[in-house]
């Protein structure tokens, strides 16, 4: 490993190089710190646009930039691509992949969330989820697939079976996916296949809880419905899955033959959270205090969707991008003011809004209490994921492909890589 | 599988869809026939540019379009996302993977070829080849974890071997390869590392004949290669290498530790050709008869690098892109000079002229007697691979990541995905 005890400055371990951790990095660069950031990946991934990689909207260059790039000016970060295995905070060390270990005066744990199968996780083979750039492209190889089985297939039953994708789980990600897969199936794809009519395909949305975006205000859940529903998606609300294999998946009693599930529906912590001395709710996620730190450790921070923290007026602060900004950035105050001999400050969450795109151009937002939704809610989603996007060639890029897109209908990114892959769902007929 | 006998037209059935594939196909556009393409991808690839995939230059996606969406207009066509395992001339049929058999009245073989290691196949393992998007994500991922397990060891020597690439076999692919990697090292990269000097990055190109590029002209062998040491790539001519493993490559009797080898030496025709009962040569192809097709099955014809077919004076056409085209094309007109009753027309084979680009703005070309290279030959260059890229959006893009990476040196696509192969190439420390 790196030898980080030749500088005498503090030594500031990041872990995860999502927006949280990359946030608290760039918060620190003028602090009189030395800072080590290790992600498992080389890359940071920009979260919110990952559905449009595993509907072939995007590649998955166009949404993510390597974290040293990234950091490459910022003389005091060093970026590791590693492993973290085991938080030791007695020892105030972790244990890397491979054996090695890394010493700290400060940590900061930003490793987020995988997604959850409520004690089914066999459900994974069948219904993959979307954290990252590998599952995206597992979910866009499914999705392509798909239509090339039922391209192949002489029987009807199959064919339809293979035409029918069930989105399990309407936050944000799943009213997304299933938005825009019908524009897909009805336009995209309909002059490519001689054996099929990929206008026949059907999208199934299934929630357990009573109404889509159920963190949005009622008006926009609503209207969010409508314009899927509008698009050719069945809505199915207040109805668990109760079961998913290789053939089908089980929404309250009824079967539905399908080949193709994808899973939107919980979450789970990182376990790194499970290794901190700190209390812990049911997914796993850490309490932290008032400065985002651990009681029982005021040298290590947890930020970003790893950590849960109550607002002012009692409800929980939720999981999304700028949580995760604002939690990263304010470890790093609370680390620069202990330095300069200041109080700790508070962490003061600020709502910038929910914000989701449905299908082609339609959008839904709330700003406080102002709610729109239509044409010009979906210019708006545009130009704030094209903001936030990090690089001047992702934006580039992401704008080209979305031009495309919108003027020829078409999909950027039809590629089906890995054939091993193929023969992941079983029978290829 | 789909009925193909329900019409009665003469039922062309296409293997491959590369350029020759692709090329016959849309030769037969408005032929009297029915045309199934079958390809295991569903993508056409444009490999002349396979090696910026791997050097982390383009997305795979810049370089691809799905087959079928290439074919869409044109009604004839049928494509299957299927590998054919078996071809059966006497029954006029060939076998898929799923076991269903598909008949034909004629068959258009166009497979071409994958690397091969001369007998040691075990070398694959650690000196992946450049055939398909696969190969050349297989490429990227080792290049780019080279790097970031540079920058994690603490051991001189290991760190050393890390930042030693070795290219083996300097054809185009080889030259191409190797000529990109020292502005990568010495320029994107610098400013990313801490613990690391990229600019020590070594790369050797091994060839066991005389000079590179051996099917050029004399004089732009000479230039290449002066341009490759200019460069700071170490070639090393006649001497082949004798063995591969995780640590290092042995140069005739030289050991040099490497983690990273990268095969571009000798190709292998698919194993279809040998079931055609034809004549084939050392590499498996398939020696044609002047209408490209088989002696002993005039409705069988092999077309492009699974093919070898011999020039008016003597000389092997060269297994290039053109060739490829050419080959297909002309299969497509024999038959439909058969089915218009005419004489079946012998293939002519155009050369257009061999190029070859070096790092970042050099190239060589030979057309006929005329022998260029430098700065214009390398725009020349640009355009012609830009002419050729199919669809427009894959130009765009391309002309994008060309533009960005030549203002700034940065390459576009950084990306390690799939984690699992991390560990592929052994110890990460």
């Amino acid at each position: 490993m790196v030898d980080t005890t030749a500088v005498k400055l503090p030594h500031v371990l990041i872990v995860g190089g999502g927006f949280a951790g990359l946030a608290a990095a760039r918060a620190l660069s003028r602090a009189p710190v030395r800072i080590t950031l290790i992600d498992r990946a080389n890359h940071h991934t920009f979260q919110p646009l990952l559905y449009q990689v595993a509907t072939a909207g995007l590649a998955p260059s166009d949404i993510t930039v390597p974290i040293r790039w990234r950091l490459r000016s910022q003389r005091n970060v060093t970026v590791l691509m590693a492993e973290v295995r085991e938080v030791r905070p007695r020892e105030r060390e972790v244990l890397l992949d491979d054996g090695a270990t890394v010493a700290y005066d400060y940590l900061i744990v930003a490793t987020g969330a995988r997604h959850a199968y409520f004690g089914h996780d066999d459900w994974e083979a069948y219904a993959p989820g979307l954290k990252s750039i590998d599952d995206a492209l597992s979910m866009r190889q499914r999705f392509l697939v798909a239509f090339e089985r039922a391209e192949r297939t002489l029987n009807p039953d199959k064919r339809r079976a293979l035409l029918t994708f069930v989105i399990v789980g309407a936050g944000p990600t799943g009213v997304e996916l299933a938005g825009s897969i019908p524009d897909i199936a009805k336009r995209a794809f309909v002059r490519d296949f001689r054996n099929i009519d990929t206008r026949t395909t059907r999208v199934i949305l299934v929630e357990a809880g009573p109404r889509i975006l159920s963190t949005f205000p009622l008006d926009l859940s609503a209207a969010a419905q409508r314009d899927l529903e509008k698009l050719g998606v069945e809505v199915r609300l207040g109805t668990p899955v109760t079961n998913i294999d290789a053939d089908s998946v089980t929404i309250g009693a009824e079967r539905v033959p399908t080949h193709t599930v994808f899973w939107a529906a919980g979450n789970v912590a990182s376990p790194l959270g499970k290794m901190l001395n700190a209390e812990t709710d049911r997914a796993g996620r850490v309490h932290v205090a008032a400065d985002c730190s651990v009681s029982a450790h005021p040298e290590i921070f947890v930020v970003g969707d790893l950590c849960t923290i109550t607002r002012a007026d009692g409800r929980p602060v939720p999981a999304v991008a700028p949580t995760a900004n604002q939690t990263g950035a304010h470890a790093a105050r609370v680390i620069r003011a202990e330095l300069a001999g200041n109080p700790r400050p508070a962490f003061a969450y600020f709502h910038k809004g929910d914000l989701a795109t449905i299908g082609r151009h339609k959008a839904v937002a709330a700003f406080g209490r102002v709610h729109v939704s239509g044409y010009f809610t979906w210019f708006l989603w545009l130009f704030v994921h094209l903001m936030y996007l990090v690089g001047f060639r992702n934006r580039a890029t992401v704008l080209i492909q979305w031009a495309y897109a919108y003027v020829t209908y078409q999909r950027g990114v039809r590629l089906i890589f890995d054939r091993n892959r193929l023969t992941q769902t079983g029978d290829r007929r």
